[in-house]
């Protein structure tokens, strides 16, 4: 029996998507050794070969497992090996021994993606039904966006993994190419009621939805990002030394951990200790400090004390968001209410693909905000305590992967993620 | 030289209030020993002594300090040993060795009391400048209200102290009077684009404030509190051992500290383990759980599954305070927009005086927010991270310290203060 | 009836030492108040009122509860409470949070002692059997013994708990009086096949039996303890600074605990901090370091590494219950085979009443070794491991209390007893 | 110019020992993928690449630098990142962060070992004084009894990681070969005044030195091993729930760990869970619980909780010598000082190549002991406090490498070594 032509057309579409992100996957793990790929350096970051493994047991799982005629499993072992968090699939392999499974091997690792991608294609071409493909569809782009994730976490979680070595290798060769340095400006948004949140027809995470009224007060935005020379007038003003300056629990974290700058800034040893012996570790191994480039790998508490320092503060993702916008309308994407493009949206530089950027916005369901049933609904409703949204996108974060909407989280203390700041005001 | 009369009322006034309040804080400690007095049961709890001490260094270091013309502090070493957490005072004692502070002994703190309380009133009798005088006015509020906060946590840290003894001793003596039970309903509320935070010419923290505009949705609250035979309930369908109905973080809370019940239930011992032999400690000793009454001693983490599991949510503090506040027009008081208070008026109980009110909102600053300058602005904006808003008032809560503005705040894991759960949908 | 002339003899003398010793108890707790007495500063340290309490349940438990006719407990919770390791006799309250019982109360805890005092003796005025009293005989004389223990305890657990008071109050009034100098001598033994454990009719713990065959091989004994001048002399060399004198483990303490100095050692503040700017703080209260007085307050590890420093090394607890011997041979009581007395018990200094003195050997039970049946079992055997033996006594040891083959014991890092060092080579 | 004829036999023997040994080291590892070895599964177990390089720059750092001209490190940061604990070579990369060293990789590591191992050839050659070959031949010696200690790590080591893996992945292919039972004996010893420690011209560690006379009592040994089938009976008998039975610091650990078994005994799952289904993970992977086999991977704490069960206790360090040297006289190597080889030598089985026996001696010097000048003085000496000996050798020490006199030391609570149980009485 054939395919309806319009399914045909879908069903490329999809597994061309399919095939572009999963090998794209595979192309970050190239520079890596198995032995690289194995390794987990703190609870908190998997190694490499787990996020190869976890990202395809989420297709055999939540695709393969519902979909697939006489559904057998790759390994019965994997359905808990690769588990990270569902509990509405059963049990999970403590998360801090991930790096404890040197079995299975990488090359093994290789055959579980192949087999459950030929299988997903295998699917993918049988599908006849309308109401079938539509959720096939849907599961799809969620296992992409999901894959897209951890590409990012990959080059995180194996950047943390190398600055742990005193051999500081590189995981890219060459330097990174200099930043160009730009006054900071200060654009105006008149603010309003407001919606927030996803719109449209194209994906969004359930945590985007629903978009829903908000009331904005007037706020101002910088037009860029916080630079390294700046962060590092911070630090030589005392800023790692005065109380006054930090959250309370921020300044315990300080204290407690001996904090003195940034994650991978690093001292240069040897007799001159001047301004220009700062380095910093990069995928591209140890490199002078650019003063241009914004700074990253920085926790909320530093930039909330960065921003005290400076007589500013964070935006909240309302206002973040608003101001995304703002700028989209310039490209003619989008029309907010109550938003006068021609203040916020000129000259906004750094939205997208430099650092994620700090708010002051707890990680909280948008009114009305439902979990999808079953285990998928595990994907966010149950992290929306202790922790705060990170808008935009990073160097890290896959192109086509970010969007204004977009909710990124982590605790207020994460700093091995592309983090950086925004000030507002 | 005389006092203007209009100062003379003003500090009879203050002299009258000053001496209720400090009067009510040794007579909470009149049911204790000396020993009982000393000790501390955990880092977040102080003894009752520390706190006799701490609200007295209060006046001193804020009050006398600045304007007793010839100052000297009462013992030098109390600057020290008595402050909380104000950096910008200097060193303290660490918090979690208060318990050890055997010296100064409580006859030597009750001195301290007095004398401060003697330089206080000369102080207060000696001011003729109306400039001082307002400053001097403002500066006592703000430690008589400071005080009733600590009058609150003197029952709830002293409750935790013996309940820590296998004698389970009774602070107060006599039985808890039973409650009454009430059928729930769900009161609505249009919402609306309304004012929120403090207004009008009383007394408010800074955290209450600037009255700011926010856009609330049509909502629900729940009449009442959560009663202990509701909660049973849910502890009676799993509650503790079904993960879906968690938080992430709140179920790893769960299981690490092996948690069945609220903090003070005691499973009665013998034979029959039945519904019946639930027994609370309470101030009065260990009593039989009345199922009538709210329950209370949750954190927020069990409040958020229980209303879960309830199909339910907590309200946000916005939400919270625009019911207080229609509940308030009946009584005459207010008058806020965008509210009906036909519907959300009507029939609301246990805003005050039973339990502080989990809201989904975490603790943040209002647009536009800012601290005290010097050490009072220690108060309460460095703690606006990881911590949860109540809202309401307990049975602790001292008399008119309550309003529909105030924000209080803890972690999402505490349970020894007096706190319940008033669902939202 | 009457009891036999011989048994009265044996009754009278019993109650004058148990007076004595239960009376000494309640006046080592005279200088402190109800508050002081009920604090914990550590879990290896216990509240005085414990110490008051537990001592009086071992009477209670061991002596009342087996012999007293119609035995009835005084305080049913007590068992519980006061148990302080005995497994044989049931449950026991968690020992760090022994500082939380404010209940029962000092004057309730005196009342105990006084109870039990007199049914102990009614006791004694009863027994008519011999076999009885001789059972009641051990008895009482073990429940001194454990109390003249516990006596020692009591003052090194309120220093400690004193010591965390930044007021640094004193325990006893006036200061301590200053120490002579006196050379160091090298004390020779030629050792032999020699016995060492208790022997004779006096009192012992199991832990000194049985009495046994060891080889020892000529060694030479310090005549006197190592002075806080002589320590202060390692410290300035740096002996804290190199890990070549420390054991691996006592290094990592060091790092680990940031130690600088023995315990108690204070560093003056101020201008001039020269040598004379050590203070240290005593039961007296903080004193100027005695440059003459023994060293004390010192773990194993720093003993240790100070013996290794001076090129010399700690002494076996055979080495040095020989060496007293024959020290007690010059005074007429002892003639133990294989020493010539001539030569080490000459002019041997510092052995008892100064400062307990770490030697190389770990607590293992002697050859032969039998635990006592039942509880009392658990007195010494369930704690041979990972301790190492001290030997002589220290100017907290109650008068009568020491011998020669006394065998205390603490971990290798334990430096709130007065524990010295004795050198060998 | 050449050698003279004597030293070039030596260095053909040297030769030919050091690449029996180096490649034994490297068939080892064989069974092993890159990514096994770069794991490490806890603190004190290293990754098997870790133990192939750190026994090269042991040859590199006190051999090659010592002694090759023109001297120059195979790789500058290799003396951190390989030096174990040597303070006196200088810093020492985290012992916990050796898993994170995925750098240098599996094929550089074997790099420097062919690198090393053909400078030690060339030095080997070219050595032609004497005085020089006596120290070559010294420190090869010692630079190869500590690569056979490592071997052994290696297979403890990776026994352990592989246990953490839920698939239980096997390090050699087949099944263990099946246990004779045997009875239980007792062998008696008159023991006496006999000489313990290392003597002859063989090589022996520093700790085994010097041989010094020491009074044994007489004893009785059992004849062999405790067998999986015997600590089976102490486990269905109650012995992990009885504290009577247990040193007081073996209780708190038993509890604190949940502990109801040896280390990698598995308790079969499904129906059916009688005494059959136990399983023990064993190199071999997941095998039958062999109950005639010794017991293993037992800590001292276990051990002498079933030797206080079983109504015995364990042999002193000296008592075992002593019989293991009686044995050692029926084959004729040794006369030992009062011992009558007919009763203890008879019968004894398992002294060597099963596991090794905890002693209840803790690890001490001999009297008279000197430590090796330089870094190499940190072998052993340094260690000497809270551990335990263990005598004989396990199923996991090379052929040749243990003796009688050899000391194993590991601290109470260990269990990831082949330990078992000898009794004594």
């Amino acid at each position: 029996m054939h395919q309806p032509p319009q399914l045909a057309g879908a069903h490329a579409l999809w597994r061309a998507r399919y095939e572009t992100v999963r090998h794209r996957t595979l192309a970050l793990a190239e520079p890596l050794s198995d032995e690289d790929c194995g390794a987990q350096s703190m609870p908190d970051a998997s190694p490499v070969k787990w996020h190869l493994a976890h990202t395809t047991w989420f297709f055999e799982t939540f695709i393969l497992e519902r979909m697939e005629p006489g559904f057998a499993p790759f390994h019965p072992a994997f359905r808990v090996l690769f588990n990270s968090y569902y509990n509405g699939v059963g049990e999970k392999h403590p998360r801090p021994q991930r790096g404890l499974l040197t079995r299975p091997s990488m090359a093994q690792v290789r055959a579980y993606r192949a087999d459950v991608d030929r299988r997903i294609a295998r699917l993918t071409d049988s599908v006849r039904d309308e109401e079938q493909a539509r959720e096939l569809g849907a599961l799809l782009t969620l296992g992409l966006q999901h894959e897209q994730q951890h590409q990012e976490l990959m080059l995180t979680d194996v950047k943390h993994l190398l600055a742990q070595n005193p051999l500081l290798p590189a995981y890219l060769e060459g330097a990174l190419a200099p930043a160009e340095a730009a006054p900071l400006a200060w654009l105006v948004c008149e603010g309003g009621l407001v919606d927030i949140g996803h719109d449209g027809d194209g994906f969004s995470f359930d945590n985007e939805l629903p978009r829903h009224r908000q009331y904005v007060a007037p706020y101002a935005l910088a037009s860029r990002l916080v630079s390294n020379g700046e962060y590092l007038a911070f630090i030589e003003a005392g800023g790692y030394d005065d109380p006054a300056l930090w959250l309370a629990e921020g300044w315990d974290w300080v204290r407690a951990n001996g904090l003195r700058h940034p994650l991978y800034w690093l001292r240069g040893e040897g007799a001159g200790e001047g301004r220009g012996a700062w380095r910093e570790f990069t995928l591209h191994g140890a490199q002078p400090l650019d003063l241009a480039r914004p700074v990253t790998h920085i926790s909320l508490f530093e930039a909330d004390a960065y921003a005290h320092w400076a007589g500013a503060r964070l935006p909240t993702e309302g206002e973040w968001e608003l101001a995304a916008r703002a700028a989209e309308v310039e490209t003619g994407c989008l029309h907010p209410a109550g938003v006068a493009p021609a203040h916020v949206g000129q000259g906004l530089a750094h939205m997208f693909g430099q650092c994620w950027q700090w708010t002051s916005s707890s990680y909280a369901p948008y009114p009305g905000y439902r979990a999808a049933p079953g285990a998928l609904g595990e994907y966010n409703g149950k992290f929306m305590v202790n922790q705060y949204v990170l808008r935009g996108s990073s160097c890290a974060t896959p192109a086509g992967h970010a969007r204004a909407s977009y909710r990124n989280f982590f605790p207020a203390g994460a700093r091995w993620q592309f983090t950086g700041i925004r000030l507002a005001r």
